[in-house]
């Protein structure tokens, strides 16, 4: 016992217990984006803990595959390895790949792949559009801090084998009602890639020295870190990859043009590419040439992706004036999303802060708590090409964390509505509590019992600490009187319950509590 | 792409994807669980899917230590390991001890021991009892069969820090309400360790051959093994561990004797007892000693625990005619249970072959689909002893098979009541219908839009599989007089609604709905 009891009784570093409280705040969170997205005629989908390793490996990039939790495999794993390949861990790629072969599972790091996966696996049963949600936990290696977990819930949406822009459009509308109905603060960012794709191609003609092979992935993941470790710095990390100067500082000014309400006017956003790439007058400090004009813009899949979204934006009366209480939606040019696999629209939820500032006095720091986009060739990894995606993701425990921050969560509804204990006076009472407890069950009242004789004071903790609504006593007293005592512990309010008939007492005890 | 597509699809031997209509129907019943829970006054914990190995280890028998999934280090696990220690797999133990080294974290067995680690962790903060009901899904590398997965959930209600035997019938009756709610029949079997401790004691003064060191959670996993290989080998088990054989015999007579309807006449059973302990005449084929008789047994802490049992099913109304239809609650003086840890009561539930056959015609070949049982010293393990618990768990996987095979599924309520499919009949209407989705949305009508002017057939048979139960058609018609047509997909009635203004629209909306 002596060697037992200093175990580590804590659950693992960055993984987490959740009380009653904490399940409660965060089942709040989850049923409105479950209900948005039921709204929206997604059906829910789930997924096994664990995937063959296969299947994930060389999906989230390099770093992303040391983060991957791996499953030793039962039985002896050991048995079919040689000894040299138990030596050869010199490399990180090495020793990932005895990892592997440790290890045929691994548990899932996200629900896309999983997805992916599913989607493939079922291709000739699904009927398409597949609109599924799938609201489970994800696991990653990554070192503990704030707001990052080892152990968290996504909450993703995603539409597979549509094209239609107008998804693109009900996701933001998605995202912006649900941050709406839980008054957080967001500014949801919008771009495309196909900006960034044509904008990495438009640099990579007037700069020599970059290798061919230097796609657009590449390009997002360098300037992606820009949020991170600053402009300056992804400029220097882009010069030395061989990109002009001069056209580093064009991304630079590109990326950073004006964010600005998406939808109150979409002449904006028109007006501002076309001041950029020198189709009007204003933009002499940028010397375009001509293939990369505003004209040649118009004439690009993804600008015509970007009038379509802008028409269903419309059409959802997000032009109105003040559409949202709470949510900004805004164009950014700078918005590149890591991940490696979209390839059209990318978006991404962030607090806003001034506004937090504005209406909870306070000021949040804190990553992105969702985002999404489209990756039109996912499952083409699982062997079934040219099937359309799009999807988000919520970031559950983030949103957690930035609700527990604005106190968000004083005004949800209380857990509980008309709990009921029985204290305990005594064994005779105790029998008929216990029988009367179990009528009342059957008619829907939560109740409880509270087993041992203790002192009253103690009972009456017991039960506001449990948040009881309502107490009753039989004591000798009440049993020889045949009746009991019902309390309001909010309101002290009490009366007195004949036990005569169980019909007048169900009936009195009811009346009781509706009215209180 | 070549070998990609050779990757296995399906998810790991053991796991499973659960889409929409087996997640309805899993959920029908997790709900029905936990509203039992909720009203017996049960609070919500969730505890992570990893422990520490080391939490796991020792508590599940050699056989379960073998199955749990561990889970590799990050990083380099076996940085720190000499090479020898990675050629010495060549035992069981060492093997187990390798793969412990590699693995600091493993996934969760089952959910009592992370109970029991939270409560010794949490032990000063908690408020005793404390009532946590756990429904998550948990993991074993046990080779897959029907009814039993890698990856199952589990349904937990357990009260720690109470010895009030009201509780162990409270538990009792908690597993009939949810059974008697899903219709299925089932036999609750109930039995006291005591009574085999008794047992036990008294076979091993007669039987000198048998090791001091034999005890009772020895003797009950030889014991539990009847079930399955029958008593002949059981028997011929016992006499090898050195028990004499009319004891063994004796032993035999004693878990056989008859099951029957617990309450319905307590007499039964301690008359029952009373005959066998030799107390009354007819007893003379089992020649008890002195030690050994009634008189003696009534005086035993689990005779009492018996007694008081049978007070709270009789207060709680048990004692009546038929108080269920598809429960019956039975004493099994031959119920083991095999886990290590139990000391009290013991439980378990399995199908009802007899009533199944009655009323739904079919049998059933499943193993218990629930357990449960005291456990006093739990904690201890954990550093916290003399804590009184005890628990039932629910197999929600196996649960699920049954009412499957009894075809249960087909008469709960629908996945959906009134969802809304907006056809494609041209970019015109699309226009309009997605404005129109977006209002109803807002007013909590689940609906959607099908994304591509395909055929008309096309589309119904898309709304038919999704089990969309309106549809509604905005074409180049319709828009010219501003109206759309509604239809119920069920009754095939039809109605046509005008746009002039939203709130027309709305309430016409509605009232098609509301009748339908």
């Amino acid at each position: 016992m002596a060697i037992k009891s200093i175990l580590n009784l804590n659950p693992p570093s960055g993984f987490r217990d959740f009380n009653a409280d904490t399940i409660h705040k965060r089942n709040f969170i989850i049923n409105i984006i479950k209900n948005q997205f039921e709204l929206c005629g997604f059906e829910p989908l789930e997924t096994p803990a664990l995937e063959y390793t296969d299947i994930l490996t060389g999906k989230y990039g390099p770093e992303g595959d040391k983060l991957i939790f791996r499953v030793l495999d039962s039985g002896n794993p050991f048995e079919h390895l040689k000894p040299e390949s138990w030596q050869d861990i010199s490399t990180p790629e090495s020793l990932l790949s005895l990892k592997n072969r440790l290890a045929e599972k691994s548990l899932r790091y996200d629900l896309t792949i999983p997805l992916a996966r599913y989607v493939a696996h079922n291709i000739n049963k699904l009927v398409l559009p597949f609109k599924r949600y799938q609201i489970q936990p994800v696991w990653r290696g990554d070192s503990p801090q704030k707001g990052r977990y080892r152990e968290f819930m996504q909450c993703d949406a995603d539409i597979i084998g549509s094209a239609s822009l107008h998804h693109d459009a009900e996701l933001v509308l998605l995202y912006a009602n649900v941050f709406e109905i839980l008054k957080i603060p967001v500014t949801i960012k919008i771009n495309h890639r196909g900006f960034l794709e044509y904008f990495l191609n438009y640099c990579k003609t007037q700069s020599p020295n970059v290798e061919a092979h230097f796609n657009l992935t590449k390009f997002c993941n360098v300037i992606d870190k820009a949020d991170k470790i600053g402009w300056q710095k992804v400029s220097q990390e882009l010069v030395a990859l061989g990109f002009d100067s001069s056209m580093v500082a064009r991304l630079e000014a590109f990326m950073n043009l004006p964010q600005y309400h998406f939808l109150q006017n979409i002449i904006i956003s028109i007006d501002t590419l076309k001041q950029f790439f020198g189709d009007e007058t204003d933009s002499s400090h940028l010397e375009p040439t001509d293939n990369h004009s505003y004209h040649n813009i118009v004439n690009q899949s993804f600008y015509t992706d970007f009038s379509e979204l802008h028409n269903y934006f419309n059409l959802s009366g997000l032009s109105a004036k003040k559409p949202f209480e709470y949510c900004k939606i805004v164009w950014d040019f700078g918005l590149a999303r890591g991940l490696n696999y979209y390839s059209g629209i990318v978006m991404e939820v962030v607090v806003d802060n001034e506004v937090c500032k504005t209406k909870y006095d306070t000021q949040i720091k804190m990553g992105s708590i969702g985002g999404g986009g489209r990756y039109d060739n996912l499952t083409a990894m699982f062997g079934v090409p040219n099937l359309n995606g799009i999807g988000i993701s919520f970031g559950l425990d983030r949103i957690y964390d930035v609700m527990d921050a604005l106190k968000l969560f004083e005004n949800i509804p209380t857990k509980h509505q008309s709990k009921v204990i029985f204290f305990n006076l005594g064994e005779v009472g105790f029998n008929k509590s216990f029988e009367l407890v179990h009528v009342l069950r059957k008619l829907g009242y939560p109740c409880e019992l509270f087993p041992t004789q203790q002192k009253l004071d103690k009972q009456f903790k017991y039960a506001e600490s449990l948040e009881y609504h309502f107490a009753c006593f039989i004591g000798e007293n009440e049993i020889s009187k045949n009746e009991m005592i019902i309390k309001n512990l909010r309101t002290r309010e009490q009366q007195i319950i004949s036990l005569e008939t169980q019909a007048n007492f169900v009936e009195a005890f009811k009346h009781f509590i509706n009215k209180n």
